[in-house]
């Protein structure tokens, strides 16, 4: 939770507000009871004024337009759903399920910061620790790219601009077996969870778009019998999914964020009524979200591999009598 | 379904397997009746024996390796649900959602092959035509690289080996309002469908992987008002959906195929049993599966644009009294 | 809220607990916004200590046993989500489902007291109103029979024991074409929504178990037509519902209540330890749930006809096009 | 399937429809694949004309008013998802899932003819075998009774009118823990999956109805201890589940069905015009559905089982860790 945040470094909004999370139910003598667990944060540093000048213009590539469109009305203080403030709800969830997956399967996953703007860092995402990935305010974790990463973000601060980038993500001691044969195969609901985080525009797994330039013979990806006798794919271009269920090999996922909607610089536009204007963002907001992002990442993935480790579960015992 | 049918031109799998749909159910006077529509094609063309060779040895890059690994069985004749057979089912309701979004909205939806290996089209995705997409076998819509793309693929063929490329896919005359704003977003549930079809890597919307590279600024898209009084963005960068609901603005999204796992090309691998083994595929197999995929994507679009009209028409009408 | 709370009279608990609700998202300016409402009640009138005989031993009859051997802990502090406190959120879920339901049909919902113990109310249901149900603390209509069932929930009270009963249900002003012809037939969604109450044992509708003994041609129900034209069931004997879809005639419902298994009178049983014991409830219980089970049982019906409005309205218009 | 075919015995609808199975997907030499178990019937002696009187009349009491009014269209030949034919598909699967439950629990679903018209058996269903209910037409385990509902069930036959009754259901060797604690209950699942078979009024469990007129001293069930050390209540009067979870006792339904809707005798009603006409039913249509509604009872109550075991089994390792 202190990963994703706001106010946690100087390249990250302002906004302190606390994150403390108020457990309601489902926890007794520290074990779950079988019963929800719910959670709530109460926010001690909320400035609807900062939010006064969306009451009748919308932001430019935000929310605010579609949801006063499909509801006819809008919560214009704070964004409501479309504020990055709603992903606290999901990295409280994704702690209890990278426990669940460390236990049942030794799980680790590590998303990190792997572009910004047009600066990309050269990683092998199998070698990626959560320790280099803490190292930098940036959590990228090669330390060249960072220093460069932070100073590119504090001049799109300053600038009242914002920054677009890449996270990547890894997933160690992947179980083979996880992910439905059609709709719901593992790598589709990968995509889903990932590409239903605020400002994501595209998602890739393994090879990703580079695949389209490949041939078959080149993609292709033998399989080799290790000494105690496991077959396993040699190289894993195909990211750790075979067909939509995962193969035992890494994930490797990346998802493209776009820069963020809100900023300060002004911007021609016009009102809810159709008047010009010109509007200035007033709010404390993110210049690149990509650090805080990580963290939101890596429980997305963490949630839909505990969907599917129970889905798995139901009955993987019976097939295998 | 004849856009998607094996053997309808040279540069795809020579199967000569008839997709003719028996309707057993849901169609009463040429009218459904509310009860589930049935339909059943019989596959005239089966050669399992082309398969035998699949049977100790898993293809690499194949699903054949997960399917065992999670069912403990396999059945290898054909390929089960791992083949792009399955396609059939999606592409038949498909046929019937995109009568649905026509009459109840007017919604067109084109796909089209935008870049088959490294021949990339330059193509304006709101300018397409079917027209222009049906006047290759390749379906894309750019003459020239047209030509060059199916020279590459039949070249491919030649040598047994296959080819990936990129669809991409534009959605006109969308309605402003569909869509969920947290995790059913009609882009999360638009990357899961297209990332359920066989053989993809990345699914992309608006400016999709360059949005990393974009300024707040530069990527934000202001509002204009039309002369009807009208509001919508002016430049549509973020692809026809904002904060997971859709704009109005036509939905531009793109997606890569990897060059497909069966090649007739010999590999080097290791049987199911661990005996390092040469495979050469002789099954009648696509070199490249992008212009068979069009129709595809084109249906899961419409699948999923469908599943949000419902969703959005249950209680669209309550909100908005 | 009120009708459902603790304490309102003296023969339901005498537990003081506020149910106020502290709404917490969903409305802004008086209006849903669409996000979810969640809501929220503080107990200020918890005695856990009153819990503590069942901290070793289960009640007889009482889900502690199960819930024990299914998760391997029991909350045995108020019960946790077997405790009838859980229905709160039904009825405040249902208070709004009941405001849709009369704004999009006129539909109200009536339930009411028709039975405890061996006191049974010669009701027609067709004409029970709120106003009646209201006017005894039993909240059966027939005043001669609530006057006889008060002072037998009293007696029941002063021997430490529990009763039970029927309530029965009406919907009047309902639509024709609520309900799925399968699985999700409107009834057999009612039967599980009302079967999910605590302490139910059957479910009926219309004419219920004594359709048992009636001929075909006794049990349907000819057609007839009104002055408007309008085709109707003369009788109602099906209680509304044919074939799993409502049929336009007032819906007809009745469950059977047990009498609580929380009771002061002393109960030899053998305690979680397999040693035998005497189990005195101390708690402050519902010796006849019935009264405070009449919001609950309306609740129930108005979200699983909400849930069936909202499908219906899904496709219905384009249905009918 | 044989349990549940038309022109099985003299007393039900002499209808010689084959029910013969053709299995197209999802079995390969002889195991389950994994994917969808697809099966198709044929019908050999369908007799559209049997059903012509039903184009223009509604038959009273039955789906095809309803029908008519909620999709604007009513395939009149068999009566579509309305007919008894739709649980055919509820038995083939039925028949898969007691096949997987007798192997994870031993378990053994027994359901029997109760009751016909007045006849009332007097049977303890613990101890009801298939044997004993396979040994008449009516499917009554009691003998003296089968004969007196089987001289019944002729002479409604020649009356060309139908009667009702009860079906009652047994589950021996049922696990500790199957259902879910809110709304997904066990016998809330089974209430609903038993309500919608056609022509069922009401449902109950344990002492059902009964439950109303009894003291919580006299219905609650005090735990007692094997030997083995085991705990469990001493006279399962709950029916099998204590708060929505399965206490490893017998589970112990009964199911109401109403007499059959579709009888020979003369019925006056009016026209789907409203013109008043006299309707005599032509088809070949069952007198008393309860011998035929045995097999599809024990299949619900199966397949409701079958889900909460893997419900149950995706979590219940983890949870007992």
């Amino acid at each position: 939770m202190d990963r994703r945040r706001p106010g946690q470094t100087g390249i990250v909004t302002p906004r302190k507000e606390s994150d403390m999370a108020y457990i309601l139910s489902g926890i007794f003598e520290n074990k779950t009871t079988g019963a929800p667990i719910c959670a709530l944060a109460l926010n001690s540093d909320a400035k609807s004024e900062d939010y006064s000048a969306f009451k009748l213009t919308d932001r430019p590539g935000h929310a605010g337009f579609t949801y006063r469109a499909k509801y006819g009305i809008y919560d214009y203080r704070g964004g409501g759903r479309s504020s990055y403030r709603e992903t606290w709800g999901r990295v409280f969830a994704g702690a209890i399920a990278k426990k669940i997956l460390k236990k049942v399967y030794g799980i680790d996953i590590i998303a990190y910061v792997n572009q910004v703007a047009d600066i990309v860092a050269p990683i092998d995402p199998n070698k990626v620790t959560l320790k280099d990935v803490e190292a930098s305010p940036t959590r990228c974790p090669h330390a060249a790219c960072a220093k460069s990463m932070e100073a590119l973000i504090e001049k799109a601060k300053v600038e009242g601009d914002s920054l677009g980038g890449v996270v990547g993500v890894v997933v160690k001691n992947m179980p083979v077996g996880l992910g439905e044969p059609v709709f719901d195969k593992l790598d589709a609901d990968l995509f889903k969870a990932l590409k239903s985080i605020h400002a994501t525009k595209s998602v890739e797994i393994g090879m990703g778009a580079d695949a389209a330039t490949m041939k078959g013979s080149e993609h292709n990806d033998p399989f080799t019998s290790s000494k105690a006798g496991e077959i396993h794919p040699l190289t894993n271009k195909a990211g750790g999914v075979l067909g939509g269920i995962s193969s035992g090999e890494n994930l490797l996922l990346r998802v493209t964020f776009k820069p963020t909607a809100t900023i300060k610089k002004p911007q021609v536009t016009v009102s809810v009524t159709g008047k010009k204007t010109v509007l200035e963002g007033a709010g404390r907001h993110d210049p690149c979200v990509l650090p805080r992002a990580v963290p939101t990442v890596e429980a997305m993935v963490a949630l839909t591999l505990v969907d599917h480790y129970l889905r798995d579960h139901a009955y993987s015992d019976f097939v295998k009598r």
